[in-house]
């Protein structure tokens, strides 16, 4: 990348999104797959299974899935803002859960790394089926930087 | 139950186990067994499993797991302490992750709610390997009353 | 307000800063000033004070007093959404702290209340000193209408 | 201190109320007063006071108030854990306002550090008036070492 808003190419982000379900089995179990990525922001897709629903009499997601998906995706933007796959861990993370999504409907977790420190890098994030102006949750997450 | 901290009986925890898992698809997906419930209190157990590792080379569990797991726990805790199946849904939480589980250990899910207002439900809890007191994640959450 | 966007006028803003602290007696403690209050989000001022300070080696504000003002802020951010003063409640905050503020500088707190549900509103914001883009603290919270 | 429950003297508890407070500017201006610290926990006392009031129709203290005072407790229970003054600050934190205080109560507030690591310290925390079955707010926070 070569400016901070530098966006990855759609080679690299078959690449990456194999390798985040390559690398971790949860995230392939969850069906995960990189949709955007740059310095500033990532977006994953979390689509619709019947297996990660939450209330079957509507269709919903379980929050948990999309928690888990949010945190996949906030570990991501640790890294995309590093510049590099970097040992990180999930230190804590708070989810608003705002409405239910639909039957059928896809979700896609944005989240940005907006500060740094030496140990532990902040996280902020929405999930969203349509709009993003309509969120079906919202993150706020710190990481810890292991090396 | 004829007291506060009456315990559910075998049979009954059977029967809950089953309908956790035939009412949302995602807890069977996850393994998720109940293990105790009293108005005070509930266990669950998250069973080790390739699928929901998060780290390949430690093998321990994904975060996103065991926030789920969390979640479905909290929200029988404010079933437990109401007396009775609800319309609840999360409002919010926070997961503390306080270290891995280890490759092959189940995780415990133990949350109780601890105070219901009108509309809103307050609960907290861990979760754990072997001893309640080495915890693996730590959860506030609270839970909105649909009716 | 006719639109979304309009924000209040001078006099308004002189009125509802003098109210903020007539009513509220720790606000007035705190010093708190009504900035700017538009639908889409409110800005305050703490001005700084030595009675606020937390670290008296750097001279930087506690971050109790930034936690107190963000509440404060938060909940005018509800009251500024729903276009009237309300019976409202914090019913749980989440504070990051990012960096410390400087000996001398005042903290301005952006929050805004970007989802209301029948019983629950929910806000996030930011407090900065001289560049919302380098915050201080971030903040996510739920507020419950209790009218 | 000779083993892990050991409690301060009432001479040492003297010591620390007043450096608490003659360090700390904004507990001064609290009336944080150190109750009972061993290392398993820390007891402070907020007491009621006119200037700390965030609803004056009812008398109830106000949420920041009772957030800076559970900060401090926090603060000072990682220190009692670790058995020495040391260089930490509040990473992120979560308040759970239950209820509101009443008019003329005191507000004690009880915070554990209950896991720390080489960069993080975690603490949980109650605040309440005269039952702490009863809590008036709960706290989830994390702390970061400085050294």
């Amino acid at each position: 990348m070569t400016s901070e808003d530098d966006e990855y190419t759609p080679e690299m982000l078959a690449r990456m999104s194999a390798m985040l379900r390559d690398f971790v089995p949860h995230n392939a179990a969850l069906g995960l797959e990189v949709v955007r990525v740059s310095r500033t922001g990532v977006w994953l897709r979390l689509p619709y299974a019947e297996k990660l629903v939450g209330n079957p009499s509507t269709g919903a997601l379980h929050g948990g899935a999309i928690s888990s998906a949010m945190d996949a995706a906030g570990g991501l933007a640790v890294m995309a803002k590093m510049g590099k796959a970097g040992n990180i861990a999930t230190l804590d993370l708070r989810i608003d859960y705002l409405r239910a999504a639909l039957r059928g409907e896809d979700v896609v977790l944005h989240a940005s790394c907006y500060k740094i420190t030496k140990h532990v890098c902040f996280v902020r994030g929405t999930a969203y089926t349509t709009d993003e102006n309509d969120p079906v949750a919202a993150l706020a997450a710190t990481f810890a930087r292991k090396s």
